[in-house]
């Protein structure tokens, strides 16, 4: 840890540091952050960038009063090592550490826990407005009453939102509400031209017009007409912002858009200078109004490999420095769902031009790097857009096109309305490729998929199925861009399951509603029916019962909706059934099966042998991906322990249970 | 009928007509859906200011070629009329009658059923891309394996949306992603200051203060300088657009914000100048690359009643003309959910100061006009932005005020994310007052509300309750707004039941996660659990099987999440359960039964007695409330025919079954 850093425990410390101090305060947390990830893995570019814009945020305001949004959260790093976490980076993203994200269960100093882009103008246009209520309330009770706690000087309240962000729809609609605010509100557009992939869209194409038309010097003059125009603290702003506007705009096209929305703007300014930055925020922070500050940063500043690829290290794995080569961590000896899927694609995408791709700044995410390659003319990246990416694609496969949307479960959230009308209603052909799906490990609460059965199976026309392994990601695709109407294939962030597995399970196409039967064993009764990639935990689960001599069947659900009658004939023969999904148990694969068996056994006995297994209630915190499995009781540990309470405590079978 | 409209069967016939004939029809179309609404109710004033828009598309575009999208789609009125569907006007909305909004089903000149604002823009780039695609696809065939339905002239698209609807996100994303389009599609914006409420937020502001600025005589000239501009159909039209541009920019700030997403923008034009609309969408429809034209139409246009008041008849029953006097239809005897839930809130909000209410254009339809005139400053109309609506209410609850978000089910849906990260995850003290739950009646499939409980009891912390009649509903408030964390209180489209129902409900307090035996039979062998305002319908199926000798309890749910466990022990006394609710019966209440059951009585008998009813998994199509619940099987009769089939057609009760 440097010199400089290790004195710093609190923001507090940094209003103490000089200028030139604070400068090598930021090379000094760059290097420990650079360390820090390296060892532990986390978003790394985005961090790197935004250090002395993080200081300098910290110097002027007071964020245990003020309030400090972050917009998507990812690059809160430099923030946490201020505010007294720096000790925790050891087990940054580990089982119980830090969350690699802000969370207010950590800190005073996080007021949301967030994750999902385009929240935090929002989130600040609603802080400003409750505090303003709160404090009038105060106002207006006798001070015998009032407690102490209400009466502070009004706080002031900062949204740091990345260009990637402020073009997805919520920020738009929470720009558009601004004036709702009359009091002080400053958004910060973190500005480094660079979401996990290149930002898309005309807005951005606007700003970096702007960004590549401007020099250092054109940045240092901006600087000193905005701090010239405005005022010290305490003084009169009323009149100079009028003044500061009228001669920035002349310079400057980017202010267009905000000031169609009646939004004073002021900048671009150098995110990385940060004397000046402490400067501008001491000025703007007296605006009696809401004002955005537009601020430049560099993704990846002073680490070369991520300098050069940024896109590589937005979010790594642990990786070695030797010299000037960077050694990310070997892939594994399987391929992951997302590869077989993105190759899988690309190869079907060869043989039928009518294939078009679409995602939402989930390019590398979603495994369709090679597919934006070789079919660039048929690849659409919307930027973080969920809800329009989803009707583009409805409109695409209205007009003849075969889309496949690629998206992650937590963020195809964003397009349920979308799904539901565009999609479900017209029943067209759109095939969703859900990644993601199920628990994440790292990221954590705000990552998690684990809610795309529950909301996609209540649709109408929707078609949900899951593939188990590498063989059936292949066989799902098939089958779903051949459907002429809606598929759901879901997925997770996983290898797929080793060759032990590929060879048991069934290698049959799919066939719309149908499950196959994996494992048949003699006498059973029991069955174990699993939906997607927890078919490999279901089969370790069957032999670890047969050792102690219980037999039970697997079969692999494969579909969510419809689902497949035979699963509810075993009730028929006496069996009891056991179903297992990387899911939500609300409204999961089981309650679908439970629905179907309650519809069916309407006034007869026997469904009472179901039990459904899933993620519980609650949210998981950031862990490893096997221990959230273990957590939910998914892996094959705890199936063996659900089956033997299911046959009280008993080693034998309990036949027609 | 009108003479001119009488020989009008197409839009073919459009074009055989002089612009001063047009305009006579516009008129007469007018009145047509004047006559029409007044005798089956529907959306009025939107459909009155359109007609000459409408005309003047239909003159210039084949939209049998050529695609037509409406946003939002309830001001479609006008494009039934002309082609083919004006005899089907009588049943409007009406069992087995045409629908209030386009319909793909109805006619090869609706594209896609909507209902949802914002989708437009976005389906018409999917379907501009996917033309090409198509296009390009066929180009490459030999021409023998060409299918003749590929080939033809390039369709036109023209996307027609609202100033209410072009502020939403999904909008603002896909005009950011415009650029992807290379070839002709026109934006039509279809200004009338009025969405349902007036249009909220900067750009309408902007909107607005333009228009006020505008005379008649600027909006001619701006018409004359486009049409000066851009040249006859055939000849080229590069160069000319950018000088037209030039010329327009300097008195159009209104354009900024299309500009400064890189759009082509023309206007502000004169809506109801049917010549000049002609011709310019003729002139239009030639440029290669997307435009924008801004239109000013009049809402309520020519009917003197709705002209003054257009959010009186934005969508309305039927009424009648009395001379200069407009009588709608008298008022129920009985108050509606809303209007209950309305008056209560707003008491509750003059004893509590922290109490705010928030809502996305939806300040008539939520019941919150009083709340608004009596506390203007704790209201928030957001425009149609449900998305940043729960985000601003969820800062709001961060900073200690109590926010009461008010949104229709349906709509709801476009809030999906923002309840899961920054209400669910955040366990914030927000209560959200879903109106529209359950079937909506008229409106038909786009606005029905029936996955809110799927979707949102998925979400850790949340809180699901139902009011089942009047009293209940001032309960479920008093009880949300005492909570420490989210809860939500859904109710229908409906008057409250009658007072014999207000009477055997139980009006004790809310108590979290506890229902309330509301009637209890003497020897029954089953318990109906009803959720929400269905309890009326169940209690009427009670007593018509006790006619028949089967005695069953009554059991007011009160709570989708937590369930109660005192139901589930039902199951333990031998009792069979048959649940009733209004939502789908996937993910619904049941549902959620079904999983509690079945996680309780891991390995025993006798969850085979549980039987879920709810909305079937299919679309159900425009009706009257009561024919869908009959549909949904969720009447009286229909709970009866159930309980008889569980009894296996035994008229006497089987215990422990």
């Amino acid at each position: 840890m440097g010199k400089l850093l290790e004195h710093i425990d609190n923001p507090g410390d940094l209003k103490r540091l000089s200028v030139p101090q604070l400068g090598a305060l930021a090379d000094e947390i760059r290097q420990f952050i650079l360390d820090s990830v390296s060892r532990t893995g986390g978003h790394l570019a985005s961090n790197l960038g935004i250090v002395e814009l993080t200081l300098a945020l910290h110097c002027v305001f007071d964020f245990k009063e003020d309030k400090l949004l972050w917009d998507v959260g990812h690059q809160c790093y430099a923030h946490k090592i201020v505010t007294g976490r720096k000790d925790k980076f050891a087990r940054l993203r580990q089982t119980g550490g830090i969350s690699g994200f802000p969370n207010p269960a950590e800190s005073i100093y996080d007021r949301f826990t967030v994750g999902h882009a385009g929240t935090s103008i929002a989130t600040a246009i609603g802080m400003a407005l409750g505090e303003q209520l709160c404090k009038d309330e105060a106002r207006g009770m006798r001070d015998d009453k009032r407690p102490s706690s209400i009466v502070h000087r009004q706080s002031k309240i900062v949204a740091v939102v990345g260009d990637a962000s402020i073009v997805n729809g919520v920020s738009f609609e929470s720009l558009n509400n601004l004036g709702l605010v009359k009091r002080q509100l400053l958004i910060v557009l973190n500005d480094n031209s660079m979401a996990i992939d290149p930002t898309q869209g005309a807005l951005a194409k606007y700003f970096s017009k702007v960004r590549l038309s401007q020099t250092y010097e054109d940045l240092r003059k901006t600087t000193s007409n905005i701090l010239e125009h405005l005022p010290g603290i305490g003084k009169s702003v009323e009149g100079a912002v009028e003044r500061i506007k009228k001669s920035i705009r002349m310079v400057l096209p980017a202010s267009q858009m905000f000031e169609s929305l009646n939004i004073p703007y002021f900048g671009p300014v150098d995110g990385h200078d940060i004397g000046s930055l402490v400067q501008l925020f001491g000025a703007l922070s007296q605006l009696k109004h809401p004002a955005i500050l537009h601020v430049y940063t560099k993704k990846g500043k002073g680490f070369r490999p991520a300098d050069l690829v940024p896109s590589r290290f937005h979010s790594t794995g642990p990786f070695k420095i030797n010299g000037k080569k960077v050694e990310q961590t070997a892939n594994a000896s399987r391929p992951s769902f997302t590869e077989v899927f993105g190759k899988h694609l690309t190869a079907l995408a060869a043989k039928d031009s009518r294939v078009v791709a679409i995602t939402s700044a989930m390019c590398d995410g979603t495994g369709l790097v090679d597919f934006r390659k070789r079919f660039g003319d048929r690849f659409y990246d919307v930027g973080i857009a969920e809800s329009a990416a989803v009707d583009i694609a409805a409109g695409l496969a209205r007009a003849g096109a075969k889309p496949v949307v690629c998206i992650y479960s937590t963020f195809l959230q964003r397009s349920f309305d979308q799904i539901f009308q565009e999609v479900a209603l017209q029943n067209l052909p759109v095939v969703f490729c859900v990644d993601r799906a199920g628990v994440v490990g790292l990221d954590g609460p705000t990552h998690h998929g684990l809610m795309d059965i529950g909301f996609l199976r209540m649709l109408p026309n929707m078609v949900l199925t899951a593939p188990a392994d590498e063989v059936e990601v292949k066989l799902a695709l098939e089958y779903a861009l051949g459907e002429d109407r809606p598929v759901v294939i879901r997925y997770p962030k996983d290898l797929v399951p080793s060759k032990e597995f590929v060879r048991v399970a069934c290698a049959k196409p799919f066939k719309l509603g149908k499950s196959v039967v994996v494992r048949k064993a003699k006498d059973s009764a029991i069955a174990i029916v699993s939906y997607g990639s927890v078919l490999a935990e279901a089969l370790k689960a069957a032999k670890l019962l047969a050792k102690d001599g219980i037999a039970v069947d697997v079969i692999n659900g494969r579909f969510a909706a419809p689902i497949d009658e035979k699963i509810i004939s075993l009730l028929d023969v006496g069996k009891s059934i056991i179903t297992v999904e990387d899911h939500r148990l609300a409204c999961g694969f089981g309650s679908a099966v439970l629905e179907s068996a309650a519809a069916k056994m309407a006034g007869s006995k026997g469904l009472g042998s179901i039990r459904v297994l899933g993620a519980p209630r609650r949210f998981i915190g950031h862990n490893s991906r096997k221990s959230q499995l273990m957590e939910a009781g998914l892996n094959a540990d705890e199936i063996v322990k659900t089956v033997k309470s299911a046959c009280g405590g008993l080693a034998t079978p309990l036949r027609g249970n």
